[in-house]
């Protein structure tokens, strides 16, 4: 019988793959790859196919949703098939729909795990995983949306910080900036005028998440707006109540102003 | 000038590093190990020392919390050292305290991410990532605490999922059960009365996250009370609103049953 094994690929290049991912990739008589869900800035395609000794096919998004990964089927019912995909498998929605179209068919399937933004941000600004409340992506604006806005505002209240995952386009390379971030996020504040997003508040903008040269800087949005963060791919948290040690993290770790000691609470 | 990498070792056994995680390694002078944060089943310390060539130091929670890690710091002070720390590093408040003193000794950290439970458990579950709200750590019945109870509540009241971990202590080689943790909730729930948590609710238990084979469960309470789940560690979901597909992912990855349907909001 056929066997179709997710393997996550991690953070940010080839060598963010575990090894017992790479062992799968190893055995497997088909290997795609998925790269449009989210970027792997440094990843390369020949590099990967030389430590693994074996050639990857991408697959397109089209491939994958609008044919239901047919290609990945086709090949997962008569053999080993792996498909390789950014971070951790199955956060993304596409995923778990062709894994449950593999299941439909009979086919096994698995899932070999790789680090993930969702957590990687939370070490890399050292701010508390407990203290997380429901994760948000920012859409590029021509999507205009408030969502964004309102859910970083329900986690404040709740004194919980808020992970925001900024949209990209993989195919058009476009990446949505933090400033571009923060400033739809003023714009929707300039009309609901809840006080959640002012220049004045605290974030965490995070680059490259997962390169050996990460750049993570906690201040307020007034000064993150003009903060050059460099390469893509980028990721936003606004804090919510500091524990003191959250604090300390933010001044050593991530260049946060002194003053945020005096925001513990 | 020293340095202190912190390199994470994933889930479940010694293959669950990265590519770039064993390069460290492989460069250091010194390397350390915690396995007491979080429980690695079938990670062997010799094999370890097989694949990477390097003798590794286990550091004991005494030494880092009640010496703040002087052994590591020694090390790193003087050239590269690794800490190996299962799962994702820096999501332990350890870690973090242990970062911070070494920045203010001038020694310089890093982060080598690794595969982590919070995002492993999204995707085994087949849960939207974006719905979950604040997580929580269910402790050992000595420490009976309603805060878990509260945090479920609070997340169902705005339709969002809550990822459960645990307690264990791997230095007494404890494990919180699954039935354990449910029962805890129910008593809350019998001096509470909110419905939180009755015998009808539905919850998804996860055993060996990141294994060869993890057990992913879905089910009622009252069923998952006497399921058999194996060996440790576990890991609990409470699902807010379901999604059809978030449904159908439980329904086909969980075992859950088919009334699950008629649950999508």
């Amino acid at each position: 019988m056929g066997e179709l094994v997710f393997v996550g690929l991690g953070l940010h290049d080839e060598t963010g793959i575990s090894l017992k991912g790479l062992e799968e990739v190893k055995s497997a008589e088909n290997v795609f790859i998925e790269i449009y869900t989210s970027i792997l800035p440094n990843f390369s395609i020949s590099r990967f196919e030389g430590i693994s000794g074996k050639k990857l096919r991408i697959v397109s998004r089209k491939e994958l949703e609008d044919e239901n990964g047919e290609a990945v089927l086709k090949e997962a019912e008569k053999g080993k098939a792996v498909l390789l995909v950014p971070g951790d498998p199955l956060i993304a929605t596409t995923h778990v729909a062709l894994r449950l179209e593999a299941e439909k068919r009979g086919i096994k399937t698995r899932i070999v795990h790789g680090s993930s933004i969702v957590s990687a941000a939370m070490g890399l600004s050292g701010l508390h995983n407990y203290k997380f409340g429901k994760s948000v992506t920012i859409p590029f604006s021509e999507n205009l949306s408030e969502t964004p806005y309102l859910v970083i505002g329900e986690n404040l209240r709740r004194g919980l910080h808020t992970l925001c995952l900024l949209d990209i386009n993989v195919e058009e390379r476009r990446f949505l900036s933090i400033k571009e971030a923060l400033e739809m996020l003023l714009n929707v504040e300039a009309e609901r005028k809840n006080g959640t997003i002012t220049i004045e508040r605290l974030a965490v903008g995070i680059a490259r998440a997962g390169s050996p040269n990460p750049k993570v800087k906690a201040d307020f949005v007034k000064e993150l707006l003009r903060y050059d963060f460099g390469e893509p791919p980028y990721t936003l948290i606004f804090p919510g109540k500091l524990h003191f040690m959250e604090a300390e993290a933010l001044i050593a770790f991530a260049g946060a102003p002194l003053i945020v000691r005096k925001m513990v609470q």
